[in-house]
């Protein structure tokens, strides 16, 4: 089925313990798009200054990625951001942001993209996020990342997004601010309770923790020694996820474990390179390898 | 096959943000051996003060805890701790220790212990683990515990212990601090690289990972949002994998992913109540129930 994605698309300076990277492609909505674009058609609604390189829309269209949404705003500039990395690699400090074009951002669908059957709402202001939501006809799954500055500046407008969408995800310290519980579980639970059938906790190197009405299942993350950037890691395992889901065609527990599966494997792939590098060079077989040995790892004898 | 566990005996105080209890049956080898016993008989080597309770050496037994190498000093004080865990209890912070006869615990092996096919060192100086060896026969598998203590003050006889046994129990900032690694799955293969065939890295709420020459495997946690206290989680989830591989006979990958999986479930319960009340009070058909949910929400459709 079809798959949307609407967040940021960015250059990004990144240092870690392991190098650095400067002005390398990046943002929310292109990790998406390259780990989503390994299992469908990807639709992705973002915008860039005219100091966008011709080369990064070669590689996202290489990877199926359909451009259409992408606006090009002529004289601005692309979001920019730079960050740097702890040297355990747990936690980064932002050192600049230029939001540019970013700033004034309001998502635009082509209208072939109104009938998208799967929507990813990439974190953006919970407005910015509704207002999408006003444009898509009857889609069959929506799901939308936030993090901690909305749950802060925006909550009611947020709350409100959680009370019309079928899934969220956001990583475990955002849960617990949204909810002001003290356990994790508490919290992904609170967080049902605020409107959304699914949700999904990502905890970085330790996996993620899938809320439904069926239950609760915690899934760890693939283990890979060979960590040499993050960045993105969340991104590509909430493209994954819904590219997963999208080629199933369905949101049930069973298939949204799959699909966190395939984040996870896409995730760790994510690390092992900066930026998007390891990520736009992964294929479909490496990543349905690493996918059998994580299925494997996970039975257990009884 | 028979099991055995050499470590402390203790009273605990312990707050924790649900409360807190006073003076409480605890210690290493008390946990171990209260989970272990759900699947196997223990032999338990620990020393205890003449204070110690008629009461709590009838529900050891009760549970299938064979107590002919409790020594038990007489005039002698029982090994105290008290702690106190944060808001999240994530952390905690150990507000007295009185050794008592502890300090001077020379563990001897009681004859019909010397034949102990399993054998756990609980947490203890990696000298007297060693003299633990000394005495026992032609075990099938030595796992011992250790903790960020003897990492810096004995470290040369904590290596020639991993030398030495079969597998090592720790948890994740003890593996980083025993090997210098920045990246736990990197900081698994070094102390492989040390001689244990096994390692297990308690990862407290985010589960356990195992490194063995078959690969690495990382394991959730149960996920309970009824986590009153966490105290003895650790070693009742060793006593549960000891007691499950002592019961299959077998230390293979397959027969420790089942132990970690009992393991983690078993821990989940412990942390359900205070001190040892719910591990005391937990019957082998509620742990195979919800070993049964474990395996069942990690099976996933390929």
């Amino acid at each position: 089925m079809s798959l949307l994605v609407v967040g940021s698309v960015a250059r990004d300076s990144i240092r870690t313990p392991h190098g650095e990277v400067q002005d390398a492609l990046g943002g929310a909505a292109v990790y998406f798009s390259l780990a989503a674009g390994i299992f469908t058609e990807v639709r992705m609604v973002g915008v860039v200054g005219d100091d966008f390189e011709a080369g990064d829309i070669e590689l996202l269209r290489s990877k199926g990625v359909d451009l259409a949404g992408l606006e090009v705003v002529e004289g601005g500039a692309t979001f920019r951001w730079s960050g740097e990395y702890s040297e355990d690699m747990n936690s980064r400090r932002t050192l600049s942001v230029e939001l540019n074009v970013f700033e004034h951002f309001r998502p635009v669908l082509p209208g072939g993209y109104r009938d998208s059957s799967f929507v990813f709402l990439a974190n953006a202001a919970p407005g910015t996020q509704l207002s999408v939501l006003e444009q898509v006809e009857e889609p069959v799954c929506v799901m939308a990342d936030t993090m901690d500055l909305w749950i802060g500046s925006a909550r009611d407008e947020l709350l409100e997004l959680l009370g019309r969408i079928d899934g969220i995800s956001l990583n475990d310290a955002e849960a617990l601010e949204l909810t002001g519980c003290r356990n994790l579980i508490d919290a992904g639970c609170a967080i049902l309770a605020m409107g959304p059938a699914n949700v999904v906790v990502k905890k970085g190197e330790h996996g993620a923790v899938l809320f439904t009405e069926a239950g609760v299942v915690a899934l760890p993350a693939y283990p890979t020694g060979k960590v040499i950037d993050p960045t993105g890691a969340g991104d590509s395992f909430a493209g994954a996820l819904m590219g997963s889901l999208s080629q199933a065609g369905a949101v049930d527990e069973e298939h949204l474990k799959t699909a966190i599966a395939y984040g996870s494997v896409v995730a760790s792939f994510t690390c092992e390179g900066f930026g998007t590098d390891r990520l736009a060079a992964l294929g479909a077989d490496e990543v349905r390898e690493r996918f059998m040995n994580y299925c494997d790892a996970l039975q257990i004898r009884r």
